[in-house]
Parts: C-alpha cells; sequence; structure tokens
C-alpha cells in the first residue's frame, strides 16, 4: 500500500507532553507524520509563528518521520492535500473538545471525501493539560515541570 | 514499516450500515481490518454467534484486506496480541459513547502500552444509528432500508 | 389551519408532577394532546397498563383538550399517523435524556417525515424528578409531596 | 383556538439551510413565524443589521406565514410579547447548544410564565453547521454547497 | 463547632484504589467518615454483603476516624440524619456519572435540607477505573494492579 | 483537629443569590469560609474590584466566620496556601462547568498535592443564573428579583 502520512495540525502556543505523546502514539500507526501550525491571522497567540516552529524543532527534533510546517489563512484539508496526507491526527480529552471536533471532521468530511480524521485519547495523566491553562500557570509564576519541555517553558516565561 | 493490522471490535447484533461505514473508511488507512466480534457470555444477543458470523461474511466477503473472526470471554487486548495487531479501530457518535470508550482506551492502554485504540467519527447520515435502535425498529414492524443490508434485515426479521 | 393534534407518550410509570407541568404548558401551544402509554411487551414496570390509564385518568380528567391512550408494540410514528398527529412532544432535563431522545427524534424523522418532535425543557423545580426516582423515594418510605399527586403516591405505595 | 405565533430569534449572519429547515418544519406547527434578528449592540457580526434582512428576505420571501422582523438590546421575552407571540422555536444540534439555550429557557420562564421554548432537533445533515464554521470555510476559500443559499454565499464571499 | 461526620455511599462491589483515595483525601477534610454499603435487595452483586465489608474491614482497617458500616433498603438521607451526618461524599469521574449524582443530590435536598453533598473530583490516575470495569478484567483473566488491593483482588477472582 | 478554612473563589462580577446559597451552605460545613475575589488583570469586568468588594460587604456582612478577601494575578493555591486554607470549593451548574472546573481541579491537584477541591451542586432554583445572564437582563431592563440582592441590581442598573 501506499505511504501513510497523517496531519497533525494545531496552534501549539505552545507545544506540551500531551502534544508529545500523542506524536508518539501516532509514529507507531503511520509512516509519516507532518506536524502543521494551522495560522489564522484573525487570532492572537502569545508566541510568534517563528518561536513555535523553532520549540517544536527543539521539543521533536531528534524523532524520525516528523516533519514540522505551518499554513496560513487555508482549509485543512486543502493543506493536507497539498502534502499528499489523507490522515488528519487529533487528541481528544473532554466532551466540549469532541464536539467541537466532531463538528470540524463531519465539516472536513463532507468538503473532501478522500481525507479522514482519526481520534486519539488523551494519557489520563495529561488529560488536565492544555495549552491555555498551561500559559494561566506560567503567567503566575507556576511550575510546569512534567507538563511542558523546559525549553518550551522558559520561552513562553521570557514572554508572559 | 511492518503490516499495519487493526481490529475493529463489536457485538455486531446485528451489523448496520454504519460499521460497514467505518470499515470501509479504515481500509483505507490500515493494511488489514480484523472484524471481530467480541462475545461476552454473560450478555445476551439477538443473533446467535453463527448468525452474525454469517451475517458479516455476507455483508463483508468482497472486500479485500478483510477478516472476519470472534473471540470469546477475553480481554480484548490480549486478543489483539494474538493477533499481532497493535491498533482497536471504534467509531463514535454520542457523548455517551464517548465516555464509555474513552474509559475502556484508557483501562487497555494502562494493560498494554504497545496497543492503542483509534477512534472514527461516524457519518451524520449514521449518527442515529444503533443496534439497539434497529432491533427495535425491526420488532415494530418500521422499515430499515438505508440502515441494513437486506440479508441483515431479513435474518433479524425472522428472529424477532 | 388545521387541528394541531400532539402525542405525548410515555411510560407514566407512574405519572409525576414533571409530566403533568409539560401536558399543562403544552396545551397553550397545541389544539389537542393525547397523553399515550407506550407499552412495550419486553420491559417491565411497576404498574398495570390499567393502574397506569386511571391514574392518568384521575390526575388529567378535568383538563379540556387531553385525552388518555396506549399503545402496545407499535412504533410511535404509525401510532401518530393512526391518530392523525404530527406532532410528538417530549420533555428533557439532562444531556444524557437529550442525546437519547436525539436519537430517537432522528430516526423518527427519517421513517416519516410527516411527523415532527417538539422538545420543552423541564422546570428546574421538576428537573431532579424522573419516575425511577420517585419509585426508589416511595419503596424505602420517603415523601413525595410535590412531586407526585396524592392518588398516585397512595397507589405506587400500595405496590412497593 | 388563538391563533399561534412563534418567533424564531437568531443572529442570522448568516442564515443557513440549517436555519432554513427549522423555518419549513416549524410552518407546518404554528400559524405564523416571526424570524427576528436579534442585535446586540456590544457583539460584533460579519453582516450588517441591513446585510442580514435583505439575505432573509431573498431566501424566505416565498414562504407564506413567514415574516421578517429585528429588535435591538432588547429582552427576548419582551420583543416577544410586543408582537403577541407566546412560543420561541430554537434549534439544537450539539450538547453545548443545549445547556445554553435550556439556561436561557429557564431564565425566560421565570420571567415570563406566558412564553415558552420549543425544541426542534437539527436534521443530522445540517449537524455539522454552524454560521461560525461556514464563515471560516468561506474565508479560506471552500465551498459552501448545500450549506448555503448561493445569494448568501456570495454576499457572505464579498465581505470576508 | 460540632464534630464534622461525612456518610461515603456506595456498593463496594468491590472497593477500589479509586474509592480509597477519595475517603484519605476526605479525611483531611472531615472529623470522620462512616463508609457505608448501602444495600438495595432489588440489585445483584458480585460480591455478598459480608464478603465486602470484610474487604472494606482489611483495605481501611489501619486508618483513624474511618468506620464501616451497611444500610438496607432505607434512603441515604434517612441513614446519614440516623448517624448524627450531615454531609454526603460522592467521587465523580464522567459526565454521566455527574448528571446522576447531580438528580440525587438534588432530589436529597428537597427531602433533607439539614444534609448536604459534597463532590471530590477522582485523580486521574484513577478515572477510568470502575467497579464494572474491574470485574470485567478479572473475569477474562486481566491484571488489577495499581487498581484493587490484592486482597479484593484475590477475593474477586475467586467468586467470578 | 484543626480549623477548617475553605476559599470560595470567583469573580463575583457581581455577587448572584446562587453564590449566596454555597456560601450558607458551606458554613455548615467549614469552620471559615474566605469568599476571594479572584482578579485576571488580563479580564474585563463591568464592576471595578472596588465594586465587587463593597457588594460582597453589603450581602454578606451579618455573616460570622466569612471573610471577604482579592487576589491579582496569582495561582489559586498560592493564595489558599497563604491563608492556611487547605480546600477550595466550588459550586457546579452545567455539565460545561463541570469539564472545566475538574481541569482546574486537577491541574492544581497535580501541584499542591496538600489542597482539594470540592464542588456543590447549585440548588435548582439558582441553576439558571450565571453573572453573565444576570449582565444580559440588567442591560436590557429585565427584573432580577429573587436573582440578587436589591443592592447590587441598583449597582449593576447604574453601570450597564
Amino acid at each position: 500500500m501506499s505511504k501513510k502520512i497523517a496531519i497533525y495540525p494545531g496552534s501549539f502556543d505552545p507545544i506540551t507532553f500531551g502534544h508529545v505523546n500523542i506524536i508518539e502514539r501516532g509514529l507507531k500507526i503511520f509512516d509519516e507524520i507532518i506536524v502543521a501550525i494551522a495560522v489564522n491571522s484573525a487570532k492572537q497567540t502569545v508566541l510568534t509563528l517563528e518561536e513555535r516552529l523553532e520549540l517544536l524543532k527543539q521539543v521533536l527534533n531528534e524523532k524520525d518521520h516528523v516533519s514540522i510546517d505551518s499554513f496560513t489563512d487555508k482549509l485543512l484539508i486543502e493543506y493536507a492535500r497539498s502534502k499528499g496526507a489523507h490522515i488528519i491526527i487529533r487528541g481528544l480529552r473532554t466532551v466540549s473538545d469532541y464536539e467541537y471536533e466532531f463538528q470540524m471532521a463531519q465539516a472536513n468530511r463532507s468538503m473532501a471525501q478522500d481525507i479522514d480524521t482519526l481520534f486519539m485519547m488523551t494519557e489520563s495523566r495529561y488529560s488536565h493539560i492544555s495549552s491555555t491553562l498551561i500559559k494561566e500557570i506560567v503567567r503566575y509564576g507556576g511550575s510546569c515541570e512534567g507538563l511542558l519541555d523546559p525549553r518550551v517553558e522558559k520561552t513562553l516565561k521570557e514572554k508572559l
């Protein structure tokens, strides 16, 4: 069969150990994973695209079969097609996640029958981590040991 | 990379077009899918194991890379290992589904780090179909056109 | 326009003030409400069909434009059609209710485009009442004042 | 009985086929439906009130018993009363919808016992459409065939 | 202030490390915890009441301020009152748990204004454990290390 | 045992009768409750911190064992520790509340094993009140009788 390429899209503002765990598990299933920062020019992030790309490189750079990319103001399915990818991976935590993700997956599927979304559950030790929560912890001086790569935590602290 | 074998477990009492849709989409992603009837000797079903296996064969028999099997009173992860499969596929519809499935996926993962569960969303045209609902419709004389293979509907009608 | 007849189906085992509240609010919207006990011969109830019909009559008998009926082992949409009703009313309380009811409403709609389901929210003072909970309270000797008509409570006590 | 007038409120930014489906089904139940744009001066929309009113007129203008209106910075129940309407219609899709809508319905009911809210489930083929999602699809150049009236899609494209 | 006695009710069929964790955290908050097996004579359990009481004693017997008890076919609020307890503790995991527990808490509160229910979240490492799931794992020969006390696992294995 | 001090944090923009009900019930369980306004300098509120503190004082000032405080841009667990409090109280209404609160409680617990969160269910008569909804009602000229202390309603009206 042809090579199985999966896109793992997100804003990665910043990348957490929850994301890394999904990528590592995905590598056992797919031939290649493209970790892609989806840039929506209407949304604000704490880290710039360059900072986020740099942190992805640092955190993921020893992994084979992982590439890092970004796309701006474009439909995810168009981006996936341009990369020859037919699979989108998403991690799920809460029920609220689930509903939003399902709407997106159904909308994407109605637009692109050749692309499908696969969901992985977040492991329970990471289920309370979200990028939003982590930014709040760092902003108020809390520790993110076990949740963030030290280089990510350092960069985030400098920005907040 | 090694061959990607996925288990698609269920009671299939009976198989619906919702199940078939998940299998067809899974075939685009995995090298082989084992559709496996999980028999729990403590739970009652309308169709016997033999009837369910026979219907799976009839409905799925033209598909390459699909095999049909069953396992009885055994942990799913043990069964998967015995087949050399490292992936479990599950379809999701409602939030209630989701919670149960996530608990199972987390329990399986805590017992077997080498096996992972991937979830696919049910397409919206099948999201209201459950095997339970279908049995009720057939029992009361309703039509399952578009939801069930005619051979499945016929067998089910004879039993109910 | 033609007369608006709505079916309010349920097992009414027993009827609670939560049900009565839905019926009273429904009467402001529809020309006639048929309160219909849906009998599923495979399911057990505490009260017999005759007892449930009798209690419905006692509790609802002063209301105009309400009739009481039952149907057995039949699809709800078939029953509705036989009565010339195009509307099904359902009360909703919890998210779990909601998911089940939506699946049923979608299934009914896929079978009968001429019949639609309308949902009313349960008023907050009744949102913790379910027929199941009430049977448990009565069984263990608790009081159902404000939740049940005294005649219903008396009948239920005698049975439990 | 008196004429049954229902309000179908929303921001309609823009109107989708999901909305039109609710209106068409509502017309089988109520004598008249007032489709009312609720303007909250503190919230931003992509389309102006005038554009939204114009699109409602174009999309709905062949329908009898439908009128189009708007109200600004006013409680929905006050608006309903001023129109002689005792019914509010709302479409429901996800569990998140449901919770918000139920809070609103309970709050409205506690303020106005003469007005009630009826919920209709969104048909499954429209359950993944939201005005928010549609704006994202249009912004990024995707197609909304089957989700939006072509005139709505055209206007939206010009604005985004 | 008076002594704070809390009831921690459940079927404990069997007690898991998830339950033990709630009890240990509760002991930091309340002066005394009564772990009470609620026996519903209409419901079947795998372990007898005697076996469940014995396992509670073994697992909890070194803890101060914990007592073990049971009550049969009685309302929880009546039992709490008979013990001079004004607090009920419940652990929560899933959304489905939450809805059921809230209905019960509201019903209990409407019957007994002097008794209140406090909820504790299950720690994430235990969030996938339920007594039901554990019985399934043990029945099929899986290991419950880290989820069950070895004595509980042994007793359960002998029964299943 | 040592004194049981609980923190009841919130933005209290403004305090509602739902909050007051939680505080009154909490006073039956804990020796002291610190009602603490959590100020996040990045978030906007309708009322200033001074106005919110003043309203808390007016509404709660006859209650023993209640103190009023605020903390700014600080982690809740750090604030709790600085006060010698080991308990955080949170009221729960909807499933959406629940998910957010559970994530926060798990995150707090992973950072501070000495502090625990206890949840109380909102009584059904207050379950539709949120500070957000109340601000909308007041802004549009509705009445908040039974939901807000008259002094709170007056202050809010002057601001909106």
